[in-house]
């Protein structure tokens, strides 16, 4: 942990990003919200369909069971019922919404914005609320934090709602087994607001990377204008995700070491001192370096992995939503959210909840 | 002008998002940048392509030329001319660059985000910056805007590079000439720092809105889940751009007047006491109503609709690009950015230059 960063070192001439400072923002998650579509599919019936040894996809991936959607059901009514969960936590009113995110993977269509589709979703009154995307792959919900916690500290907006809601079985292949078992679809949402008077609920700091040498490594080449989804050259293939999961590991390891050093240099927190770790549930390999070589204890960490799978962008609030449900995640403590999304990105967020 | 919102009486319920305070952010776009591909397709080539009356193009949508790319060229590519324009005119090193955000609606494809593609055409160090993308249709630019300026003023990054960059031509169809005609690729990029001792540069003050009852009436149906493209059902036109002209104008003419108002009340600047307008070049009548029913004079435009077209989301970074490159906008002037996009949304950004 003490070592010092060779990424550090060759990203560095003069000023480097990773010394810009950590700008604290008394703001607040007013109300996490989760939904899990009903349907439960076992890893035992996806081993069977897809001739797979009995516990392959646990051994694999750490997968016991994840949600997939019913038929016919959107990511934007996911989202909608979500965020409905949030707002009631939070106890805010739909109409008081200034600024609804939507931090997916998953879009509904290609115009417009999947958030312009949730606010009608939600009933929430025309011109009230202005919509807008961002997609940072499984960061997008950090970054949606990260970006809209400066627009509430300063007024800018009260209320603002940030959903991720993922189906990304729509996207998978049975051709690549470890993808099929391994994600799972859900939705997940935030409120955000200031934090009141003597609350200490704060963004305390948060920090991106980006290591594009890895952006092949998980990626869906379709659905844009390279492989057009006219194209007759464009194969279903491409219009399926495909990750090539000991790479996208191998660089992962190399870079968030360095990653978390700085930051918490920066944050001024001792690892330690974190209530809890909340990682993007990538895989049983994935989570497992938080302990074994990122410095975490295994009591630190929120997981969900074995029963809601990978949820792309929605994993990290899920597991927040959870944990918050739960009655584990509690006003005061100290929260980390970090992962890694396809880019290849590192991301991590510090909270006082 | 002085009428008051009908939008903003529907909207309100006790506090109303139109009046929640604007902020002054004191940071500067230390450059901008353009691409233009050097191929220029005349009107009347297009019109004799598609069996329409000489002169029809200009008529209907205001546009004489606009620009193709070479075939095979990526809007990444395009992205990446843009942003070295706009890094010379700031007098920036790529390698300084904090963070990029594409604010386009083209994407290279699905995962990972275009930003990422961008941080490696241009070469930038890896794990120097971080890249994610934004998408709010043709109000792209304003929104990476409206989100990067509190984290430029508070020093969160010292760099930001957002590029727009679009290639409209390859989701058109003939059967709609009124699209085809009207659309245009090109590219623009800003360099965003914090204004310097004594300079006056700010991002005076933003505001948006949606009104997702229009969310169909701009739409590509196709490119997410709904219409997926690997989905049976899933025709050719519905990966296709669609727009229909008169509702949208329709409703954009109902909301924009008093969105105008609202902005301009909390501004606290008068519309006459703007340098610059730099609309969203939408289409001939889109931006003819700036002058004839939003309040501006004919002199305050910055228009380019008619050699370039629409650009979607680069269309206003490309016009404002422009015009700074001429001479026509300078440093200290007061510049408004202003325009429509797909949702239906509404957006406006006010800055001193």
């Amino acid at each position: 942990m003490a070592q010092h960063s060779a990424v550090v070192a060759t990203a560095m001439k003069g000023n480097c990003s990773c010394e810009l400072p950590f700008v604290r923002r008394p703001i607040k998650i007013a109300g996490m919200g989760a939904y899990l579509p009903p349907h439960r599919l076992p890893s035992a019936q996806l081993e069977q369909e897809l001739a797979l040894a009995p516990g392959w996809a646990e051994q694999m991936v750490g997968v016991r069971e994840r949600r997939r959607r019913s038929a016919g059901q959107t990511a934007v009514q996911m989202a909608a019922l979500a965020a409905r969960d949030a707002l009631d936590q939070a106890g805010v009113e739909a109409e008081d919404v200034d600024l609804v995110i939507s931090a997916s993977v998953c879009r509904q269509q290609f115009i417009p914005c999947t958030a312009a589709f949730i606010q009608r979703e939600l009933d929430l009154p025309e011109g009230r609320s202005f919509c807008f995307d961002v997609d940072a792959t499984c960061l997008s919900f950090l970054v949606a934090l990260h970006t809209a916690a400066p627009l509430v500290e300063s007024g800018v907006y009260r209320t603002v709602l940030i959903c991720s809601s993922e189906i990304p079985s729509h996207m998978m292949q049975a051709r690549e087994p470890e993808t099929v078992v391994l994600f799972g679809d859900a939705a997940a949402a935030a409120v955000l607001t200031a934090a009141g008077p003597g609350e200490s609920s704060a963004l305390e700091g948060s920090a991106f990377a980006t290591f594009s040498s890895g952006a092949e490594l998980t990626e869906l080449p379709g659905g844009g204008y390279l492989h057009h989804p006219s194209d007759p050259n464009t194969t279903p293939e491409m219009n399926q995700f495909h990750m090539r999961g000991r790479p996208v590991l191998k660089q992962a390891l190399r870079v968030m070491g360095p990653f978390l050093d700085a930051f918490f240099a920066r944050l001024g927190w001792d690892r330690m001192e974190i209530d809890w770790v909340v990682p993007h549930q990538a895989s049983r390999l994935g989570v497992s370096q938080c302990t074994e070589r990122w410095g975490f204890r295994p009591e630190q960490l929120v997981l969900n992995l074995a029963t809601r799978g990978n949820c792309v962008a929605a994993s990290i609030p899920l597991a927040l939503a959870e944990a918050v449900h739960a009655g584990d995640v509690r006003r005061g403590q100290r929260v980390l959210l970090v992962g890694t999304g396809a880019g290849l990105s590192l991301g991590a967020a510090a909270l006082t909840f």
